[in-house]
């Protein structure tokens, strides 16, 4: 038996999220489908993770346990001929029998886009989130700062998450202005980690997003981590900014 | 009566163009119908020019007259409130009384985004073509050149357009690597003319790609431009690359 691994982009707006679920299509299923329908051969796509209904990826890693005898490449080209457009198969490679892509996973990337004006380019109404008051990206960048490091993060986590230990290591956390028209300015947050409880992201995001407003003091970003407590922090900000952009092994 | 502008955003894949037609939703269609079932006023909106099917704008200028007394900052937010999400005004303002969209434009820039690779991204499918061989960038900006100044383009051009002179000016043309990625890079073409026959960029693009790639010499361009004819000329590239981005007035 082969393992198989891939690097898989998609545009979450038209699925349940990542994982195998009841309530609507999911990523995971869509591509195990494809693969039956295509080699008549039963499998099962471990993830790097699972990503919420509406997030995107342009770096979610998968694996497979699979027997058929189709060269890399020739699988590569076959799934992305027969998946639907909103999933691409980036790379397929043969990875060693052990390796499990959550599990193994060293550093994670994720990217958090916003689009700050008075209205949305039509273009990007699917990956990025409007906010439409002007934002101190320097004190976002301040309070962003405060969550680099390692930390128990037990605040920043919506009920839901199954992990046993709530402390993770941020290697990367920051905000940068990627585009300035005459209609606004789109600002990408981009934060690397070692794992991430679930939302962990969002809350971190919709917090700084309060901070930028005025609305909050950078401060609160402290007694969230001293004190666990949920209530320092903003709201969990919208799915479909976030974008899983990379996962990192040894 | 009132004479109010607009400059307009859409994505154009869900629409048959930007002008009202029988054969599918239009842009203009839908502001108008949006006018009319909030101020219960029939209203006929003048575009900068018409775009096709699947192509894009970023700003569309239109005017229409209007007798309904809502400051325009109001109309705005009332437009966006209910148009589809795919249609958004950027801006409306009281323009003079006789200001025409099309026979005042003085100049229009159009942009057409490529993504070299051999994957496509999801989130850009719809706003870009993939061209999976190499391309020559540096040989695309040498033939690009040859596009510049006061040219008889009736060779680039489909047949359907209504133009008298197909003498036109074009003030810059040039591709730009905008973003690279361990998976390919986007190459955005940008031109702008004091006007276009219908189909000309997407007949230009078509035309350049081929001479990045190596299948057609760049002379070729000059050979359209003294012969007129367009056997010399590459396909019409696919619609949805295709972006209005701006329209000059005096």
């Amino acid at each position: 038996m082969r393992r198989i691994g891939m690097i898989i982009a998609y545009d979450g707006t038209a699925y349940a999220g990542w994982q195998k679920q009841e309530n609507g299509p999911s990523v995971q299923q869509t591509i195990e489908d494809t693969i039956e329908r295509l080699f008549h051969e039963t499998v099962s796509l471990m993830g790097s993770g699972r990503t919420d209904a509406g997030v995107h990826a342009q770096g979610q890693v998968a694996a497979m346990d699979f027997s058929h005898p189709i060269p890399t490449d020739k699988l590569k080209l076959a799934l992305n001929s027969h998946l639907p457009e909103d999933i691409r198969i980036y790379q397929v490679f043969e990875a060693a029998e052990d390796f499990h892509p959550r599990f193994q996973a060293k550093k994670k990337t994720y990217t958090y886009r916003i689009w700050n004006g008075s209205v949305m380019p039509p273009s990007i109404r699917q990956y990025a989130v409007l906010i439409d008051h002007p934002l101190d990206v320097d004190r976002m960048n301040e309070a962003a700062a405060l969550l680099t490091g390692e930390h128990d993060f037990r605040a920043f986590r919506s009920s839901g998450g199954m992990n046993l230990s709530t402390v993770r290591k941020i290697f990367q956390a920051s905000f940068e202005v990627t585009e300035r028209t005459e209609q606004g300015q789109e600002i990408v947050f981009t934060v690397t980690g070692n794992g991430f409880l679930y939302n962990m992201v969002r809350i971190m995001v919709g917090t700084l997003l309060e901070i930028g407003s005025g609305k909050r003091e950078k401060d609160d970003i402290q007694k969230a981590l001293d004190s666990g407590e949920r209530t320092w922090l903003g709201p969990t900000a919208p799915a479909k900014g976030l974008c899983l952009l990379s996962v990192e092994y040894e």
